[in-house]
């Protein structure tokens, strides 16, 4: 299966100029998701993780099958105001304006070894914050893996410290 | 195991006098995550389902390994302005002030079957939306699945027409 073909392309969302990405064709095709999945989890079978951190929301909908197919826990990142316990907060710039990221501060323990999951890698900034979270609370990350990876955004370079695994890359 | 040992009571969150069911412990303990999921899956293995619908964000958590272990498709239902093509809105009264969720139109055809996923019955409002904007689209609710039941906030009533299964119950 051509796993592209399930992603839809929709000129000016958010914003005009944009070219967002639509997954959701893709989440809906049972034999897409699970290819996907698999596939991605492949990549990190052979990977020492402990656990798996996707940044929501659709972090959260890749995240979650992967940690399950790879046998590990999840750790969601979350928007502010909606982790009840104790929070580091991460503040960040963005292409227009700021974004606020949390994760539970007990969430992770001095040498976790971390794999970060997220659906789209763009201009890699939200990857970077969430990378430097892990790291504050002790953790190592050990990879970041995406669905779908913007050539064009080079995000790999805010990353190139990082191990990148993109299962598409357009 | 004792997965209600997995999941986190914290007082007063997000308002005061709200006891806050946090799931973060389950989700992040890999055997716990496999178990849940796959015991919530096995209430439904045997029901007609052409897709499992979850609602963001927690939703998305339990919904997308679920829909992997019983090997249908994912549609998410969405807060608003997340869903970039055409999409059904729906306005609902919660406890304190209003909610509004969205759905894109073509995610359902006529006559499909429903499994509903979230990871908590609470007063079953935010659910009880979710499977009109179902059937708005032409789509059968089959059965609404939640991790975790609150027992004391009698979500059952405003879902007595339809199936529910809850893995835990408080």
């Amino acid at each position: 299966m051509n796993l592209k073909d399930k992603i839809r392309n929709i000129p000016d969302f958010p914003k005009k100029g944009i070219l967002f990405k639509d997954i959701t064709p893709l989440l809906k095709d049972s034999e897409a998701l699970k290819e996907a999945i698999v596939k991605l989890a492949d990549f990190f079978r052979d990977y020492e993780i402990d656990y798996v951190v996707g940044i929501e929301a659709r972090g959260f909908l890749i995240g979650t099958p992967l940690a399950l197919e790879l046998d590990k826990g999840f750790i969601p990142i979350r928007k502010p105001g909606k982790l009840p316990h104790e929070v580091l907060k991460k503040e960040y710039e963005l292409e227009y304006g700021k974004n606020v990221l949390e994760i539970h501060k007990d969430a992770i323990s001095d040498g976790d070894k971390i794999l970060i999951i997220d659906d789209l890698l763009a201009t890699g900034g939200t990857t970077y914050a969430a990378n430097k979270m892990v790291e504050e609370l002790g953790g190592e990350v050990v990879a970041c893996g995406f669905l779908l990876e913007l050539d064009a955004l080079n995000g790999r370079e805010i990353l190139k410290d990082y191990e990148v695994r993109s299962l598409l890359i357009d």
